[in-house]
């Protein structure tokens, strides 16, 4: 029997299932007509980018999104700068992958203050928006969980990505990761204020307890978030774009890949408005 | 050689050091010239409520809190009423202890939506103001880390808490605990519209990885948090009460609870304003 044909916005982000390299990635997408999946650069790296370009496109397979950019904090001017540099890179290759998304997820203090280090990450985007720009590539601001303050970022909620957002004309904008943001008491609102920037909308479930924080995610519907709920609230503000599954979780990675997909399939369609 | 002694405003939370029962806490305090203790229900429970008050009285030890009311979210209505009277019987507890604050920790959402969950908050507020004002118990409402949104608190930002506060003209304010609020960007604007209603101060540290979010608190002075920053602020807004030193960790749990003492004390004058 055929599989059931994938959700029309259904993306896989790959750090689901990141046993795969990006050649069986494409086989499982092929397998299962699935046409769209989110990109981090390591995995891209490991295969090559002329050969995951050459692969995804005999696949025909849509980059949704490359993951990531941003971690601009650092405390001496050579550390950012090399920063800047890899993020010049991570465009590049964006644009080299077809994605008009780089994510960004911003860094976190180093040391420094909190608000020294939120200064840092707008001087980063603004050293690297040209170059973004030219390649028609997007900057998605990911605000974190505030758990993630001193992992990964210092932008924590959305609030915060959205007025980042706003200080550039064009260029940049925000990813809405169900998972980073669901708890905000205001959501609602600022998932309107984003209308318009929203570059990307990601999905898993929030499960407890939580182990280390950054792979503690869940498989959607297994957890507390209303994803339906969000995702109605998502398209109010006119974002129709492509729905990453994007769980980052030790348990799911130690599950056979294929099962984890399967499942992903089944749950996406409860998950989206 | 005497120890030197303690910072006026300096309270130890008992939850910091639960090997100890309220006559060991009691006897550890009076060594160390300490006379402003947070305690717990629980913990008061097995020394027995009217125990703990002559142990106190004879040490010369003030209460400075007592945790916790709250937990008001509850799918059935007889539910909600019993935690209810659980709140109750805490403002009670708490105005036999001698202590003005009662802390809610308002409770987890219980299978709800976070918007009705929010909304049994506050009508379980309104249903034990009354009882408060009548004791001269204030009720502190704090905001919890939104990492523990699931476990305990669907109040997480002190903007929600100060919104909430204000709903009531008196008897209701805010507990500020610099582990769950540290990360909001917005802190400095919220702890400044507080000004008159915080009720508390607590601190510990941001430390990581989180293991299981609620005991994964560090000493002040090992984590990421800017306690001297936070208590100019927390100043700034005319907050002269005592600074409770509360550290839910299962690390600190497990050394000998006389050395977490000590070591609370030394780290304690580089945490305030």
């Amino acid at each position: 029997v055929p599989p059931k044909p994938p959700h029309p916005r259904f993306s896989i982000n790959q750090i689901t299932v990141p046993a795969w390299d990006i050649p069986q990635l494409a086989d499982a997408c092929i397998a299962r007509g699935i046409d769209k999946a989110g990109l981090w650069r390591h995995k891209v790296e490991e295969t090559g980018l002329q050969e995951t370009i050459r692969i995804l496109g005999d696949s025909d397979i849509k980059v949704t999104s490359l993951c990531r950019g941003g971690m601009f904090p650092a405390a001496s001017e050579e550390e950012r700068r090399r920063r800047i540099d890899d993020n010049l890179k991570g465009i590049e290759e964006a644009e080299a992958l077809g994605t008009d998304v780089l994510t960004l997820v911003c860094g976190p203090s180093e040391g420094q203050s909190l608000a020294e280090a939120r200064s840092q990450v707008r001087d980063g985007i603004e050293a690297i928006i040209d170059t973004a720009r030219e390649a028609n590539v997007k900057l998605g601001i990911e605000p974190l969980h505030p758990m993630m303050i001193d992992d990964r970022s210092v932008i924590v909620t959305l609030k915060e990505a959205n007025d980042l957002a706003a200080h550039f004309e064009d260029t940049v904008g925000v990813t809405i990761d169900a998972y980073h943001v669901f708890w905000d008491v205001e959501l609602e609102l600022e998932v309107g204020r984003a209308s318009g920037r929203i570059l990307s909308y990601q999905i898993s479930d929030w499960v407890i307890p939580i182990e280390g924080g950054l792979t503690s995610r869940g498989m959607p519907g297994d957890g507390s978030i209303d994803l339906k709920g969000l995702s109605h609230v998502v398209d109010d503000a006119r974002y129709t774009g492509p729905i990453e599954v994007e769980i980052l979780s030790t348990r799911w990675w130690e599950t056979n890949p294929d099962e984890v997909l399967d499942l992903v399939l089944e749950r996406f369609s409860d998950c989206v408005a």
